[in-house]
C-alpha cells in the first residue's frame, strides 16, 4: 500500500488527548490483564487482594512421596510449559518449634506472627495457583532492624526463609516449596524521601508499586517501570526480580534506574548501599548482586530509584505489516525517527489477533478486514504535544512510503488508546480461554525472533496453534502454544526444543520472569557453567547455610550447602 | 531581566546547523581538553600517543625508603588534593625471572613481550605523570585465550598484574605501583559484531573508544558514552572504571548500557557473560561486578554494549543565572520541558568563568558584560530539527519569564557550539595555568552542591580561590581550589574537610574517576564498613592471591591476601 493508501485511512488518524496519560489500560469488567495473562481479583490474600487464573484449584502441583515431619518430603511440580522437576526437602533445615514462635512474638508482636491456616493459605500459594508450599509461619516485620533480627535468628537455627513481596511472580519464586518461614515485607510501606530536583525516590521495600506511581504523579514524576500487576507487586519484589515491564524500551532495566538499596543478609547483617547519587565510583557496585537475585542473596528492605519527569504528550499508533522483516525494519526506523519519544514497540501476529477477536469481549480490530500477517503497537511519550504528533506522522508517512506498513490508525483519545492496548494486553487472557496453553518468555536477537515461531509451527503442524507476540523493542518474545488440552506428546515436541533453539541462537530462556522454582535447573541453557559456578560461590559467600529462598534460581545440584 | 531583556538578546539566538554534530569540541591548537584537564599530545607512549599536563616531569611522586630487590620497597605518593599515602610492596608477590620471560615469549611471541626501558616508561607512568611504577615487563596478548594463559601463569607464580587499557585514568589505577606485570589489551582491538536492528555492538576490550565512535557513525549510531580522552581510552578500560562522560544524563551509566562482557579471572578461568540481550533474568547478573571494579576482579576482554541511534538535530544554549537556586530550578524545568531531548546540563560559577577568560586563548564570554554569578550550558539532541528547536525556545522563554535565567544565547552553528563548549571544557586547563590546584570530583545531592563551594570559600578566605563547575544534571561537582603554590597549610584546611562534608551530606568522594591508588584508603567516606567488608570478601573469592591490580580500590588494610 502506498501513501495514497495511508491517506485513505488517514481519517482514522486522530489526536489523542494528552492529559492524563492513557491509564488504566485495562477495560473495566474484564479484569486486570497483566502482561503475562489476565488477572481476576478475589478477596482473602495476605495483601488483601489475590489474583488467580480462571481455574480456582491448583492446576499443576502434585504432592506425593514419603511423608516427613511436615507431611511433605519431596514435591513434583509439573508446570504448564515445563517438564517435571523433582526436589527433596533439604534435611539440614530445622522445623519451627514453640520456642521459635515465642521468640518471633516477642520480637515482632503477636499480630505480626501469623499462624492462622487461612491467612497462610494465600501466602503459601502463588497468584496463578500453580505453586503451593506448606509454610506454618508468616512473619510481618515493620523495620529493617526487625528483618535483621528475624534473619539472624533463622540463620542460627537453620530455618529456611522465603522473602515475599506482593507474591505476583510467575515462576514460583515468591512462595515456599516446603515449610519455609515466609517473611513478607508488606508492613514496610513508607516513602522515606523524594527529591523533586533530581527525581530520586527513596522508599521502604514493601511499598506497592501503584502507591508509588500515585505518590509520584502528585509530584509530576513517574516510575521508570510499569507492570500489569502494579496494584499488588511491591517495589522490593520488583527490584529483587529485576522486573521488566512496559517502559523498559524507554528507561532501561532496574539495573539502570536503581541508585541504591539496603539489604539484609542471611546472617542478619544490614548492608547499607542506599545511595541517592547518579554517579558513585567508590568500590564494587554490590547493589547489582541483589537486583534480580530473587531474594536468594538477601532481603531488600529499602530502595532508592531514579524517576523520570511525567511528560504530557502521549500518542498511540496501531499498524499492520505484511511480513516480519517489515516489523523489524519498522523498529529500526522507529528507533531512529522517534528515538527520544518512543515509549513502546509491541507486536503480535495474526494468530494472536484472531485469538483476541474470538475470545475477548468488546475487542475489535481498528483496521479494516484484510490479511495482515503482523500488527505493531507504537507508543510515544514526550513533552510537546504538537511536535511529538508531527514527529509520529512524519515517521508513519515515511514508513508507508517505504512499504514497511500496509495500514494503520492513531488513537484519538484515551479510550481509543486503551482499546488498542487491550488487544495487545488481552492476548494472554484470550489464550487461557482458548484451551490449554504452553507459555514461554524468551529473549532472542530481534532479527531471529520470529524464526522460532515459524519453526515450531512447522514442527507441530495441526497438533497446536503457535502464537507469537511481545515486546519487540526489547527483543522479548512471548511464545505461546495453544491446543485443546494439555498433552505430553505435544509438550515433548516443544521441550527441550524451545530451550535448545533459544540457547543455540544466543537467547535467554527467561527474559523478565526470572528462574524461580520453575526454571532453576534450566539455567545452563542461558548461562555458562563457569558463570553458574561463580553464582553458586557468591551464594555460598552471602548465605552459607542457604536459608534464603531455597530450591530456587540456581540448579538444585548446586544449591545445597 | 524580563522577557524584554531576553528579546533584546534574542538576536543572538540563532540556528545551529544540525549536521554534523558539533564535534570536535576542542579548539584546534589548544590541545585536547579532557573533562579533567587539558591534554597535550606527545609521541612515545605504549599506545603511540602520550598525554601529559604542562609539566614534563613527574609532579608529585616521591620515591624513597628501603630498597628491595627491585629498588622500591615502599612508595609515598603525595598527590595534588590528596594527603600522603604509604604503601609497602606485598612481599608475597614473586619477582620476574628468566623462566617467566621464556614462558611469556613462547606464549605470546617475542614482539609482544616488552622489556625495553623506553617502552616501559610510558606504560609505567600515568598520563598526568602523577603516578609512576617500576614494572620490568609489559605483555600484549592478542586473544582471550592468551590473557587466560598469562593470568593462569601469573597466579601460579604469584606475580602481580596491572591490567591496562589506554592508561588515561586519573587516580593511578592503570599503572603499576611497584613491579607488577603490565597486561595491556591494546592488541585486542577488533569489532566482533554489530546488529543494526537492535544497535548492539560487540567488540574486543582493546578497541579505542574513538574508533568505535567512528565505526558506529558509519552505521548511523553513537556510543552511549563520550569522553575527552576518547582518542586513547579503550572500551575495556571504560567498562572496568565505569567511565561517566558527557552523555550520562541522557543515556545513563555503563551499568545501564553494557549488556554483556567476557572477563578472565585471576586464575585464568574465562567467564563468558557476553550476552547481547536487553532482557535476561537467568541467575545473578555477575557482569556488574566487573563494571567499575578497576581491573581488580578480572580482566575484561570483550564487551557487548547497547548503542543509541545517531540523532540529527543538536542545539546548544549558554545561559546566565543570578543564583544557585535558579540553576537548580532550571535543571528541574529542563528535565520536565526538554526531558527526552536533553543531552547535557553543565554549570560553572563566575570564578570559573573568570579563570577561563583570563587564562585561555580565544575564549570569550558570549554574553554581554554583567555580574552573572552562574552560567549553565544546555545541549539538546533529537530527531527533528524544527520541533527540537521550538521546544528549546519555549523552554527558554518560559525560564526567562519565571526569572530563572537573566540572559542567554543559542549557538548558531558548529563553531559557536564548540566555542561555548570550550569555555566549559577549558576550565581545567585554565586552573592549571593559574597556579597550583587541588582537585576534587564529588557527587552531591543537587540541592546541596553549591553549599560546599561556599563553605570552603568562607573557610579559606584570601588563602585560595575556590571554583565550582561540573555536570549539574548528574549531581557531579568538580570542586577546585586554586592558589599560587602548593601549601600544606592550605591542604590541611581542605582535607579531610571536603571528604567529611561530602560523606555527611550523602555524597560520593569519587563520582566518576574511581578510587585507584589515590583514594583506596578513603572508601569509608562513601561506603559503609559492612559494604567494604563484603567487597573484600568478593575480592578474596575471585582473586584469592590478590594478584590483580594490587594496592588499589580497597583499603590497604583489607587488600592483603
Amino acid at each position: 500500500m502506498k501513501m495514497d493508501g495511508w491517506r485513505a485511512s488517514a481519517r482514522r488518524i486522530l489526536k489523542l488527548s494528552s492529559r492524563p496519560a492513557p491509564a488504566p489500560r485495562f477495560a473495566p469488567g474484564r479484569g486486570n490483564p497483566a502482561r503475562h495473562g489476565s488477572l481476576h481479583r478475589s478477596g482473602g490474600s495476605c495483601r488483601g487482594t489475590q489474583f488467580y487464573f480462571g481455574h480456582k484449584q491448583p492446576l499443576s502441583v502434585h504432592l506425593h512421596g514419603k511423608e516427613c515431619a511436615l507431611g511433605v518430603s519431596f514435591i513434583q511440580s509439573q508446570c504448564f510449559g515445563s517438564v517435571a522437576t523433582k526436589i527433596q526437602r533439604n534435611p539440614e533445615f530445622a522445623t519451627i518449634n514453640s520456642d521459635d514462635i515465642r521468640y518471633f512474638r516477642d520480637l515482632l508482636g503477636e499480630k505480626n506472627v501469623i499462624q492462622d491456616e487461612d491467612a497462610l493459605l494465600a501466602a503459601n500459594m502463588d497468584w496463578m495457583r500453580k505453586y503451593k508450599g506448606s509454610s506454618k509461619l508468616l512473619l510481618l516485620p515493620r523495620s529493617t532492624e526487625e528483618v535483621s533480627q528475624v534473619l539472624k535468628y533463622c540463620n542460627s537455627r537453620c530455618l529456611a526463609v522465603v522473602p515475599q513481596g506482593g507474591n505476583t511472580g510467575l515462576v514460583g519464586g515468591s512462595v515456599p516449596v516446603f515449610d519455609e518461614v515466609i517473611v513478607n515485607l508488606g508492613s514496610m510501606n513508607k516513602v522515606i524521601s523524594f527529591d523533586e530536583v533530581s527525581g530520586i525516590l527513596v522508599s521502604e521495600a514493601g511499598c506497592i508499586l501503584e502507591s508509588l506511581v500515585n505518590f509520584l504523579d502528585n509530584n509530576g514524576f513517574i516510575m521508570p517501570l510499569d507492570l500489569g500487576s502494579k496494584g499488588s507487586c511491591q517495589i522490593g519484589g520488583n527490584v529483587s526480580t529485576n522486573a521488566g515491564g512496559l517502559r523498559l524500551i524507554r528507561y532501561g532495566s532496574l539495573h539502570a534506574n536503581v541508585l541504591g538499596l539496603e539489604a539484609v543478609l542471611a546472617n542478619g547483617d544490614v548492608l547499607d548501599m542506599l545511595g541517592t547519587l547518579r554517579k558513585d565510583n567508590t568500590g564494587y557496585d554490590l547493589k547489582h548482586l541483589f537486583i534480580g537475585s530473587e531474594g536468594s542473596l538477601g532481603i531488600v528492605t529499602k530502595v532508592s530509584i531514579l524517576t523520570p519527569p511525567k511528560l504530557s504528550s502521549v500518542n498511540v499508533a496501531f499498524l499492520a505489516c505484511t511480513d516480519y522483516l517489515s516489523c523489524q525494519k519498522l523498529l529500526l526506523e522507529a528507533r531512529r525517527k522517534l528515538g527520544e519519544v518512543l515509549s513502546a514497540f509491541e507486536f503480535l501476529d495474526e494468530q494472536a489477533m484472531d485469538l483476541a477477536l474470538n475470545h475477548l469481549e468488546g475487542v475489535r480490530n481498528p483496521l479494516p478486514p484484510a490479511l495482515h500477517k503482523f500488527y505493531v503497537l507504537i507508543e510515544t511519550t514526550g513533552s510537546d504535544e504538537r511536535s511529538d504528533r508531527e514527529k509520529l506522522e512524519v515517521f508513519l508517512a515515511h514508513s508507508m512510503e517505504e512499504g514497511l506498513i500496509s495500514d494503520g490508525v492513531v488513537a484519538q483519545d484515551i479510550q481509543q488508546a486503551s482499546s488498542v492496548w487491550n488487544i495487545r494486553e488481552g492476548i494472554a487472557e484470550a489464550l487461557m480461554k482458548a484451551g490449554a496453553v504452553y507459555k514461554y518468555d524468551l529473549s532472542i536477537p530481534v532479527e531471529k525472533i520470529y524464526d522460532i515461531v515459524e519453526e515450531l509451527r512447522n514442527k507441530l503442524g495441526h497438533l497446536a496453534r503457535v502464537v507469537g507476540f511481545g515486546h519487540l523493542g526489547d527483543g522479548n518474545l512471548h511464545l505461546n502454544i495453544s491446543c485443546p488440552q494439555y498433552d505430553d506428546a505435544v509438550l515433548a515436541q516443544i521441550e527441550p526444543f524451545v530451550y535448545e533453539w533459544t540457547s543455540k541462537h544466543g537467547g535467554s530462556i527467561s527474559a523478565e520472569h526470572g528462574l524461580g522454582l520453575m526454571k532453576a535447573d534450566k539455567i545452563f541453557y542461558s548461562k555458562s557453567p563457569a558463570a553458574v559456578q561463580l553464582m553458586a560461590s557468591v551464594k555460598n559467600l552471602l548465605d552459607p547455610n542457604h536459608i534464603l529462598n531455597p530450591y530456587k534460581v540456581l540448579p538444585h545440584s548446586l544449591s545445597s550447602p
